[in-house]
């Protein structure tokens, strides 16, 4: 099957590149960056030397569809909900990793995006591709919104305890650290080195665009409304993300239940580690691969919930996701092309 | 006025030693090491080369006292609570950076530390050496307790928003983040560059002994018991500490009015420079200084505030507030031999 | 076919688990650690939860032979030596990580390792297993001497200069700089984490254990005896060696015709790529690989050729260049297991 | 004193505005950056926050003149030769930090750095800030051509054996390895962290503007032409540079006794610190200091001198030797402001 990439030069195309390598029934067709197009891809890109030396392409829809059964759309925001639709009409199967069909309320992004929503009718055809949970919608989706990398670790982290009701709702607070790959190749004082090595910043508070479609997901799932408080900080580090989350409990009850409560959860769920008492992940144990690891800690004193919940932005958070969807519409084993032991140390 | 350092070769005495050398009303008398005594300093610290070249020595409290006026422990727990009786005894004044004479009760210590107590005399002898807050006591203080890292990010950045009514002091949940210079010098794989670069870790969840520190803090200037909820962070640098902080507030106000109750509170202490609205500091923009930043947030979705409190764990977290007491304690500007800029990048 | 991995809490065991776990025809079979026999894997290395879950096993070497077909020695210098001749015995492969079968004179390495050397029978016994070199002797050979990491990037990169009579053999200097993983997991202060990032150290001048082996190698590759220049540095990265290379050229000749001569040397490894003029490999574009990258320049005012070769010390440098020999041996495509894309960025 | 910065927001400047503020004789007059006029200081440099709060100015000779006694010129390659000279008919003194009035070659300029070069009359009136090396013509120069970083590393380490007969001067080769902060804070993907984090490059192969500098240098020292190969790395760190230097000898000799030489040279200069034998310093060694510490090894083997010279680039290799050469044109021990330990861990 043959998987073509718009948006061709950035982190995540980078990212699926790596991947589609790997899948045994996937291969690179087309890449597409409108910018570059002509330019060889290994002359930006030299690590990719003798292995993908293909010149980029410009933005077809018509042949992309033609030649290709899949296509990633790994494009800013704004961009893929103005391609998806001729792509859609050309007969292959989106996944876009940009925002533009995450949220459901055209207001809402616009409120947090400050620009034009997608089309209503592209928002309703989309399914949110948040593997775990939404496994049965992505099986027969054509188009997926695929989870920004902050919501696929804050949401896989949070909604078992809120499926029960042992979580005060409106006590959810996130503290989110994210290595820099996650803000892309494109050029800015918060990426650049001497700015951010030896440093720890937060950015962005209360104003996140990932906080309307964490909401989203939490509110469906719990079945009631939800705001989360939710604080993103940039460390010095490539790649990796850690959300370590707080919740007040509603009784007490200890680390073990808890434990045994996410691993019931995630029972069926290969690619969620839940971690056993006293064993809280860090984000190189999970550095290059789909996994997301999850650790639970109750505060007996204050009979506060702690959940720390790690991935690869890069992978689970995002390529690593999308493969793993493009598995699921395929009736593949979702863990096909998936299977690599993160790269420790 | 000569000061002496005990525990001569940790990164706190190090610090110490780079600190005293800008003062210019201190110099540097003896160095102790009972494990390297006779080795020369700059034999395990070549960047002294030229600069402190004298041998360690052995623990002496009579020589000590004779030979000082002021004498720096930088020693792990349970080491200085014995050095201390006869120290003060021989004549000079203590500054303890170790947990010993933190907490005044025995029972907390001993829970935490896993260590026998101080003596119940030299606890109540000891002041707290948070400068900003106790500056009054530390003044006229022959034994000081050195304020924990963590506790200092962590209480003066709550100290003020509890002196109001506008904190739900039962809401209180503190994320810090360190870097690796905390752990000190001693070997340890959580300290290993391989296991540590690239990554971020939890550590210590709800069991850190930094948390009756900062609670015995906190219900003292709130004037009522207060837990809190602390988890500690391992980042990949050397220096920096910053503690995001998040407190439930009671009434509906705007960023901008805690600002500047903010500002008020801490009006004359040059060293805590309270950020404006929608200036977040970062903790780069402290490294090597003595300044605490402080930069506020209000969630208006969730009326929850966010403080952000940065210190370079090394100086205001140690070394520099230990210098900053001295200061306090000669009556000296609290600012002599630490105006230095942050060094930045 | 079953793999055993001797010496298995190293990084070069994990690296060695990390390929094994890719590779078609190759399955973990026991992994022994002396020092933690009966301890479960993923508790000492958390990212393997849920994957690799095995106990460690104590040494025995008719077992090993019983349960395995290949025997990894991922083992500290003299300690191979010792286990190698039961483990040949008992039937199985060896491919010995450490350095005790590289050199061939038994005075050499004494007076390098400071340790016994092996059995002269072994020494002889033995294949030096530089992939690219020595193919057709390691596809038959019972025991195979691994080479070091910087051995394999240094060979890899002046071989090609020395068969041909454009270099003065006299003149080789090679600056190398390593990661930090390299000096493997042991604790030790040139590890920790305070002390090497934010810096760069040159370390074991003129007295690094590689250096008669890189001697050994170019001499019998260029025919005459040869005496380099070696200098290592540390560097604050991970993973990762860049071996840059000096070499007076004998006649002017330009830097596209020795790219051209390196090209035609290489034409047939798959894992080597000369990169084209202007083109200068850093170490992340071979990240997590078993690629050795190699850029050529002539500096036309001095006439001296630059070489620059980059591998991951992990991979090429140690377990991917074993599992390549493992290739070799079984006249599999010496590919296979290893086509993974560098991981970038 | 007053003195005037002009390029007042790159870090050759943030460098500058934290010496001086350490500085008993010297105070930040104007600060100068055209491009952000009128912007507060603090704005553009948070860690500046009410430290350095005036508002940034436009170029105005004459009010620069007036307002100042002295001005640094931090300004890119091709500014400061086109205002130096109304400057100094300002009266001022001038120390120009960029590369404009190094080189003596009109000719070797423009073929190096591909600008129009300075006014013959002022590259005469010029004076090569080396401090060690050439004090006297810096006590009476009004315009200083303060050295680069690579060429006071590589410079300093060389000079002292190209005044013996002890070195084949046509075999020095220079490997050096900077800090990315020696690129300033303009964005580019070479300094993009992504790109540079975990990772070694090696940059601009024979084509680096400061190979003249050093050659011109060395030449005038040695007193014979000189030509050298010089390499540049790019490694993962904020500061520091280390220059390690391979150099063949015409005699035997020990180390000791190149030592001794080295510490007879530098007897009078109290910013190098020659190591004793087996010393080698590292960058973090000199971090935030005025120092140059220098390590020195023959390898008995090649009978080849390795000399290892580390500087932090900021300080000793920029904004340091700035206030250095002010202090000899004043008349000041040249130690003055400059006295701070190296900032370590």
């Amino acid at each position: 099957m043959k998987a073509a990439i718009i948006g061709g030069t950035g982190y995540g195309s980078i990212e699926l590149i790596r991947l589609i390598q790997k899948h045994p029934h996937l291969t690179i067709g087309s890449v597409v960056s409108n910018s570059q197009a002509g330019a060889r891809f290994s002359d930006i890109y030299p690590h990719l030397s003798d292995i993908v030396d293909q010149p980029l392409e410009s933005f077809d829809a018509d042949a992309l569809g033609e030649n290709n059964d899949i296509v990633f759309l790994a494009t800013p925001s704004s961009v893929s909900s103005n391609l998806v639709p001729s792509l859609l009409n050309s007969g292959v199967k989106c996944i876009d990793l940009s925002g533009d069909f995450r949220l459901r309320s055209t207001e809402e992004y616009e409120s947090w995006y400050k620009h034009k929503p997608a089309d209503e009718k592209y928002l309703q055809l989309a399914s949110y591709g948040l593997s775990e949970i939404y496994a049965e919608k992505i099986k027969t989706a054509n188009l997926i919104a695929n989870p920004g990398c902050y919501p696929t670790a804050t949401t896989l982290g949070l909604i078992p305890i809120l499926k029960t009701n042992l979580a005060d709702e409106t006590s959810i607070i996130i503290d989110a650290k994210s290595g820099v790959s996650g803000a892309g190749r494109g050029l800015s004082l918060t990426a650049h080195y001497s700015e951010i090595n030896e440093n720890i910043k937060a950015y962005k508070l209360g104003a996140h665009q990932h906080i309307p479609e964490i909401e989203q997901v939490l509110s469906d799932e719990s079945g009631s409304p939800i705001t989360v408080t939710f604080t993103t900080h940039l460390v010095p580090m490539t790649r990796g993300i850690m959300c370590t989350m707080y919740v007040n409990l509603t009784e007490e009850i200890s680390s073990k239940k808890i434990i045994d409560l996410y691993k019931q959860f995630y029972q069926d769920s290969h690619f969620i580690r839940v971690r056993p008492e006293g064993n809280i992940p860090s984000t190189k144990e999970v550095a290059g691969s789909n996994f997301c690891d999850i650790g639970l800690h109750v505060d007996e004193r204050t009979n506060r919930l702690t959940i720390i919940s790690v991935i690869d932005n890069l992978v689970k958070g995002a390529a690593g996701q999308a493969i793993q969807n493009v598995n699921l519409m395929n009736g593949w084993d979702e863990r096909t092309g998936l299977t690599d032991i993160p790269m420790y140390p």
